[in-house]
């Protein structure tokens, strides 16, 4: 029944990740346009300092997913108001804030490929800019009115909060379970991917079924976008983003390709791991032997194939919705996700 | 015209700051029990470090004097709902988190006489439950539905984290003028006080004059507040409370004791305060020569005597309100505040 000609890919093949991307990117524009200028316009404020600090993360830029997921859910739903550049806004401030207040906890060094703004600040602007970005947020996404948003909003950043303490609890943990890690990553990562796609629905008027299918793709998709985070921090390929390979075995950060290598270990290696991950104790051959272990175990391909899981069924929550070029293009976010890992 | 017999204080004299407080305490009693039962219910999570750190700070006390203004202002305005325990509860909570990151900020070691949170628990966990406290109170504050207590709030929070920001850039700058300084004041500590009892005002309905007068009485009442406790920094009064004398002087913070000193203050004086407050190069006898030249100016006498002032306004600002123990109560809040100083 296949076709017999095509074992090259084809043209007419469907569209890879990163053209996916660039359809979204295309797709949102005028209104990615009107909410770069609100973050200019709200990050303002007379205490020089705070735009200066938070202009260096927002100039820094980054692929500003999460806001495009807003625009894109609150299209998808026929939305034609302007509350949709609002909540995207909001969306953004709050995963800065969480990035400043990040880099704070992590003493990370870079992100985004430059210095932190911790590193060239110091600690103590960096939570409190953190504290105003949040503070705006909230501030912002009350004008619109819409009670639900607020709700489902102020409740992720709630559990973003729980995601990070957590994750701090089963940092150096080796018995950490792939239960808790996915808690963790659930919390700190897909929680605001699921909101900013589900006050896209809300502010389109579209509750119930489409917001919860909405909700139910971005939880996937941030579920599986983590997953890809994670393996990438021990592929050569994290060096092309500008970020170090192996920041999360450093500092002991327990994650799943190190969970299922755990698992699966036996006497010495279970000691390697307790050694390395739990004391700390780490010398210049560790990270490559971390590295094999995984490779023997095939942790990194495992952790991947979780991602194409969580992947499918992130495509699977938007069946409900009419085929079309913003439908086809969250479909596709999810490959351009997964396929960073290659 | 004055009574002959009464040179010592007589059992008719109007109550003392410490009785007001009393009186206030117990006016709210029944809702403030509310209050902390909702302060604790709220601050729990399945994470179980954020009650265990949040409770420490929340263990320690305080007199929670925040939630009393809205309870307070609510029943001023003849409020007679349940949400006012909430938005209480919201005020604490917000309260709560600018402590726990103002603690990683300022690296102080006591707070309310006990260890800090981030002396115990370390920095992580104190700016990430600063931000679960600061979410939880967001989350709270929805569920009564008012769009201008939300925002009230939330702006609030906002220009908190501005008057923060703010005193990071005056501090170790002796060229800061009582007006920056002022500046500082009513953003890191009465627009809090001002929000506390506005929202008290709103969620009774009475938006408009009576929400205007209680927002002005707060902001008074916190500027008030804050220069006490800024000239309690300077004053052996302080050990009472639990805290080490001269922290802002060896934090080179600047005050406004410090800033009329240095507008008064000669060749060598000037000399004496770019050392320590800028430079920061201290010994021993600098704090009390420090203590002298205050002396020598009268700059802590004029602290209070501008929190004398500020008390008067805001007292004058209740004028509209019937007369009755809730408003007795209010205005002897204020001069409880100042005769902290005593």
């Amino acid at each position: 029944m296949t076709s017999t000609v095509s074992a090259a890919p084809v043209s007419a093949a469907p569209l890879t990740g990163t053209d996916a991307l660039n359809q979204l990117v295309d797709l949102v524009a005028a209104d990615m346009l009107r909410v770069n200028e609100t973050i200019i316009a709200r990050m303002h404020s007379p205490v020089a300092l705070i735009p200066q600090l938070a202009g260096h993360l927002v100039a820094a830029g980054g692929k500003r997913l999460r806001p495009m997921l807003t625009l894109a859910a609150a299209d998808l739903c026929g939305y034609r108001g302007d509350d949709h550049v609002k909540l995207a806004t909001c969306v953004e401030f709050i995963h800065t804030a969480t990035l400043l207040h990040d880099d704070v906890v992590d003493e990370s060094l870079l992100r985004r490929g430059q210095a932190s703004a911790n590193a060239l600040f110091g600690n103590k602007p960096s939570v409190l800019v953190g504290d105003f970005l949040f503070s705006r947020a909230f501030e912002l996404m009350v004008e619109p009115g819409n009670l639900k948003v607020l709700e489902i909003l102020s409740r992720a950043s709630r559990v973003i909060a729980e995601g990070e303490v957590q994750q701090l609890i089963t940092a150096n943990d080796i018995a950490t379970t792939e239960a808790s890690y996915l808690e963790v990553i659930q919390g700190k990562t897909a929680e605001l991917f699921a909101a900013a796609c589900q006050v896209g629905a809300e502010v389109a008027g579209k509750t119930g079924s489409p917001a919860k299918a909405l909700h139910d793709y971005g939880m996937a998709l941030g579920i599986a976008f983590q997953l890809v985070d994670d393996y990438l921090d021990y592929s050569a390929n994290q060096e092309k983003l500008g970020k170090t390979v192996g920041d999360d075995f450093r500092e002991g950060k327990i994650t799943l390709p190190v969970i299922l290598a755990v698992a699966q270990a036996d006497e010495a290696e279970r000691t390697f791991w307790a050694r390395t991950m739990e004391a700390l104790e780490q010398t210049d051959d560790d990270l490559p032997d971390a590295m094999r272990l995984m490779e023997k175990y095939g942790t990194l391909q495992a952790t991947i194939d979780r991602a194409r899981a969580y992947g499918d069924a992130a495509k699977a929550s938007l069946d409900q919705f009419p085929d079309g070029p913003m439908k086809q293009s969250l479909i596709g976010i999810v490959d351009f996700c997964i396929e960073r890992a290659y």
